[in-house]
């Protein structure tokens, strides 16, 4: 396979010239953000010479080999894939290894749902081969339809519908007088991570938990299903982890360690971050007959999917069966580490990463991204060869078990902790890709930097630029304020980061300047997670001629060759002081928010409102009383930001002299300056952690405990003013605010640095 | 029958007495607008023995006797139900007649619709039959599902699914590079009025029209189907008029004239509200196979209903035929009109009307709400033969040919046209009514009268007054700016009348002050003109207790009762200042809005924003420039509202003054306040009528010209302006600053005297 890759290199290289100079390289006239005038020029010619080397046609062929066979964790394919990768880089010229770790991955024994009244049917949990796909068909290699890390269980119970299963659908059954105490809740994918809901089950007292895909938002509403079209057929279902991830990532059994061979372990059902009940996730033509048995009120309007139903909310009169049953089994991560060490200095290390298990072929997820990936240090390589040598050390790495819990990538970031808090410069992540339209997200201080590298990438579809496609999407389609500022001030935004892949360890428990970038947008993205992810889906469907994936390996390498060879660390301060006023100025709004909200609802129930509109003839309860919301002093937060804009101008100023006419610094405020650029994230973390969840020690971005992936900004206050917690507000507020005064200091000593030149 | 109803009577009247003193009249302490404050308390006395006659009994057994059978135009049923309600108002003391009309009255001769390609289809277009429905078998008397004042036609071509059929969603189709043109359009129920969308798929070039019900709007996704529950089932389909009522309603053969046995009429070849495209509407059982065979791009998301399939747009590859033709014969109309002549003042007539034609049996629409006037005029009757006397003059109609396009009411009024605009006072309207909340539409001078009114009816599930539970329910779920209104200010709001039911041609042809009541809201509401609009269905999920049937008579009695009663009529000209304010405030903004999308979109199109956004493997036009809006002279409209809010001040002190401490204006001032008052309305008038449509004379309200039902506020600016007609909008501002002017000097003529009492 490698020897067939290589034969077609020197073939195509023809064509590659020709597409190369059709590209426009940065314009000389635009600053590189991190060069001084002279550098930048040679840096621009690097990755023209860069892009010239890049070529579909791998893409291509390592996604046909890496998705030939089901490569889940613990698979024989993902342990050869994982030696195929990593015969290519060293086959590239990196210093490169597989480490292994051992971690909990159960995996099913028995599932069984069947419905056992008002009529019996028993659900098929089974994705059947579907012609025109050739993979469909490795039924016996495959994993099947189950969510990882749900506890075993054998239950019975009235089924209840509970929308997405957020809390504040259960306020709703609620207001209808429905308990799910003792019954088991169906719940649809969407509206939360998938690993909330059966949390939220748990807490209100339900015995289970069904996830089912509806339609509406993963199914035939959305466009024409696979195989016709790519969107998700009625047998097909969603896998995906369910462990409690807001609490920590990685292995359940080690948290905060590295899971290797002899770690110390939790015991299996002490581990907090496997689910209290039950949960199976099921297709929608499985779902159709236990919906449709259910009795009870209509479910609100916004709760109704698009199965041919009315939509009960019960509940029963349906009453189902859930029995599971896993192997508590360890099983091997094979994590493939690649290093080109840094001529100049080797110990700040940039690294990049993908993973490379799927849920079973896993073409999309993750292989498209994988492949870019891959081609991107294939190139690099090909850069070395002929004599480059990147200043920083550049680390390549595809992850193993993200898919369970971003094992991989955790376990390797707690194993070298000690290391990467020293040496690691940024991370940047990738994981499905497609055509479309650029999308990233990260620390707000690459904000800049992230900007300049997408108007440095021609987008394939268009011949524009990615930035300006990019613009042009916000000033279309994005929100009323942002439509504006697109048009006019022609500047990207990075969403801040939550949780769903790989950049979790490095950014929320490290400290590490993260970002996660990819294209999408224009595929027919219905295969999520299911046995239909797969070459053949692909090439149909997501980016048919891997321009996209190019075009993911154009910004991936820009990003590594630029942070890898940068004079100073290519990160500006404004765009993180922007945010971060934005988010305080957003928590002080949402105590008015929550305080007014709790007005008129006590207001409401004062003058007796539910009771006059309810229908009598249905069941309803007025909602409870809401406990005020008092004046907090918001004061702390309000200086932290007014101090941090303070520090961030007069940085700006000094940066501004120091670079005049795009003058380099001397080297040795160079060094000082990136010393402290470097590691300027980590000052944004505290060894505490958040409330209850001491493992995500960022203060400015987590992933929401009630929400999974989705970020929560100033995650202590926002979550503890959302839970309604005035007390742990109040505490957390001096807290974080210390945490970003701590942030502003650090800008004063890099300016104090500028100023010592 | 007639027989049977007077017996229970006096058995019921038992019953009715311990009812009558559980019920709460208008607190003595607050005042009824347009009686003294001795009047007021006779007024209370008189409504108290008014609501004890009322027996929901008579309500139950006349829906069963007019419903026991279809009433539609021209069928046997529909004559002797007008024959058996003249006898009732006759038995109870009205001088009776019925009217009769000849009006143009399709009925389907020929109705084929099948699908050519890619697959045979032949829709059913038959509602069957179903169990637990006693009359849903009477097919061989029912009008089947058609359209009315569809042409005939014959045409096959390729189908486009065009959302609700309105002009911007061939905007969207445009966008997508699809023509209409020598095509046929498919469009679901709902989003205008029905007749909108066979005229703008003509306009667009469209040779045809099916009309679906969507199970979205109507079907499953509400609730559990017909007759399980009683939602529109896969088989129910709504029958209607398409006529273009918004050019004029009424007989198409008659515009402007009584359709007596010898009006001048126009040839059905060139009657202007007939479509010019044949059009068909069909169940959602039958759009299933023709929507499933559409290709082309998926709908926009928002055009997506509720069947199991991804909504493709087309053109084709669905191919249809369209058969339809239809006996083009005049049929007769039976009104019924009853009076009850004014003691005081017999030339001031207050018109209270329902119609009783019914598309099929008719039971919620319309005779719930018939059933609820029958009683009404039942007591006023009762009331009568005690020694009782109306002041003015009492008007019961039970209007004919509703459905069609409001022929019975309006080839009454315009037969009567020049007595209407002479003793017409106030016409109040009802139609469909079940259980639930009071909705009122009319005249902003009558919002504080209907406002007391519904204060002194008490609520039969909630033991609160209507008013009460009306403003709690606008205070939970009203829009952001209502809700703090209903729970501090207490007021109930008027909606402007756009069309929909027989108000229409005394507001909007003559200028006769007017109300549209009703109750809603609670009930499961899928057998909208269908063959399941039956008893049976009503007795399930209307009203079953009529309950609401008979606060409805308690709320139209009143309006009548205090209409006929008043010393002086209970005009207020507050909320129609307050309202008129309101609409030039909005003309204005609008120019404003249009002139920002315009703006907005030229400038996205110099940016080749859609260029850069579009997927280029979809075919996408990137939408046509807009006409830049100017800015308009609105002063004559904003001078015309500051002097009617002028007058209206000067007139409430001048009546503040002239009524201080409740007492009664001297007589000779009355008639002439009332002489004024009485005609106020009609000065909101202009002979020419508006644009293109001089049908409709009155200048504040007018249904939409591309809306239908939905209203239009100051018409001929307003829809000037949405249709970028800067020029017209130009003309009409100062012709309808004018009419508001005119309608501030009868108001400071009113004022003139009360200064000279």
């Amino acid at each position: 396979m490698l020897t067939q890759i290589r034969l077609l290199v020197p073939v195509l290289a023809l064509a590659l010239a020709g597409r190369a100079a059709a590209e426009a390289p940065a314009p000389a006239a635009e600053p590189l953000l991190g060069f001084s005038h002279d550098h930048a020029s040679a840096e621009r010619d690097l990755e023209a010479r860069f892009d010239a080397v890049l070529d579909a046609a791998n893409l291509r062929q390592w996604m046909q080999r890496i998705t030939s066979h089901p490569h889940h964790v613990g698979s024989p394919w993902d342990k050869a894939n994982a030696e195929f990768m990593a015969g290519l880089f060293r086959s590239w010229g990196y210093q490169t290894q597989i480490e292994q770790f051992k971690v909990l991955f159960p995996t099913p024994k028995v599932r069984l749902l069947e419905m056992e009244a008002p009529t019996r049917f028993k659900a098929s949990l089974a994705e059947p081969p579907v012609p025109g796909d050739s993979t469909s068909g490795q039924t016996a290699e495959q994993l099947p339809l189950y969510n990882a890390y749900s506890i075993d269980g054998d239950v019975t119970g009235e089924l209840v519908y509970v929308n997405f299963g957020v809390p504040k659908d259960y306020e709703e059954l609620q207001r209808r007088g429905i308990d799910v105490k003792g019954r088991i809740v169906i719940a649809r994918y969407a509206g939360s991570w998938r690993g909330i809901k059966p949390k939220v089950a748990a807490e209100h007292g339900a015995i289970g938990c069904i996830i089912f895909s509806d339609p509406h938002e993963d199914g035939y509403y959305r466009g024409d299903v696979y195989p016709k079209g790519g969107y998700r057929n009625d047998r097909s279902g969603q896998r995906g982890s369910v462990a409690d991830m807001p609490l920590y990532a990685g292995d359940p059994l080690t948290p905060g360690v590295g899971a290797t061979e002899d770690a110390k372990r939790l015991d299996v059902k002490s581990a907090p971050t496997i689910t209290k009940i039950p949960v199976l996730p099921i297709s929608y033509g499985d779902a159709l007959p236990l919906l449709q048995a259910l009795g009870g009120p209509m479910a609100p309007e916004d709760w109704r999917g698009s199965l041919p139903i009315p939509y009960h909310l019960g509940a029963g009169p349906a009453r189902v069966h859930l029995k599971l049953a896993f192997n508590w089994d360890l099983a091997p991560l094979y994590d493939v580490i690649a290093r080109l060490p840094g001529a100049e200095r080797p110990d700040e290390w940039v690294i990049r990463g993908n993973h490379h298990d799927g849920w079973v072929n896993g073409a999309t997820d993750p292989v498209s991204g994988l492949v870019a990936e891959l081609e991107e240090a294939r190139a690099l390589g090909e850069l070395a060869k002929t004599g480059w040598k990147p200043k920083r050390t550049i680390v390549y790495a595809a992850w193993d078990g993200e898919e369970p819990g971003l094992l991989g990538s955790t376990e390797w970031a707690e194993t070298h902790a000690a290391e990467l808090r020293d040496h690691a410069v940024v991370y940047v992540n990738s994981d499905s890709n497609s055509r479309g339209f650029f999308n990233a997200g990260g620390s707000h201080t690459l904000e800049t930097f992230v900007g300049q590298v997408v108007r440095d990438v021609r987008d394939p579809e268009k011949g524009i630029s990615v930035l300006d496609r990019s613009l042009a999407r916000a000033a279309l389609t994005g929100p009323a304020e942002r439509q504006q500022e697109a048009r006019t001030g022609k500047r990207l935004r990075l969403e801040p980061l939550g949780s769903g892949s790989d950049y979790t360890p490095f950014l929320q428990h490290l400290g590490i300047s993260a970002l996660n970038i990819g294209y999408g947008g224009e595929s027919e993205y219905g295969q999520y997670h299911s046995a239909y992810d797969s070459f053949d889906h692909f090439l149909r469907f997501g980016d048919p001629k891997f321009e996209y994936g190019v075009t993911l390996a154009k910004t991936g390498g820009r990003l590594v060759l630029r942070l890898a060879d940068a004079d100073v660390l290519p990160l500006t301060f404004d765009p993180f002081t922007a945010a971060v006023g934005k988010y305080v100025d957003e928590v002080v709004k949402l105590t008015d928010t929550l305080r007014q909200e709790a007005e008129e609802r006590n207001q409401r129930l004062d003058d007796k409102v539910f009771q006059a509109v309810d229908d009598p003839t249905q069941t309803w309860v007025a909602p409870p009383r809401l406990n005020p919301a008092p004046y907090l002093n918001f004061a702390p937060l309000q200086n932290a930001a007014a101090a941090l804009k303070q520090s961030t101008a007069a940085y700006d100023k000094a940066w501004a002299a120091a670079t005049a006419g795009g003058r380099a610094l001397p080297p040795e405020t160079a060094n000082r300056l990136n010393e402290i650029l470097m590691k300027s994230e980590r000052v944004l973390t505290r060894t505490e952690g958040l409330p209850r969840r001491s493992w995500y020690v960022h203060q400015i971005y987590a992933p929401g405990f009630y929400t999974g992936y989705g970020v929560k900004t100033l995650p202590a206050v926002r979550e503890a003013l959302e839970q309604r917690n005035w007390k742990e507000a109040t505490d957390e507020i001096p807290i974080v605010a210390a945490t970003i005064e701590g942030f502003a200091r650090e800008i004063d000593r890099a300016t104090a640095v500028l100023g010592t030149k």
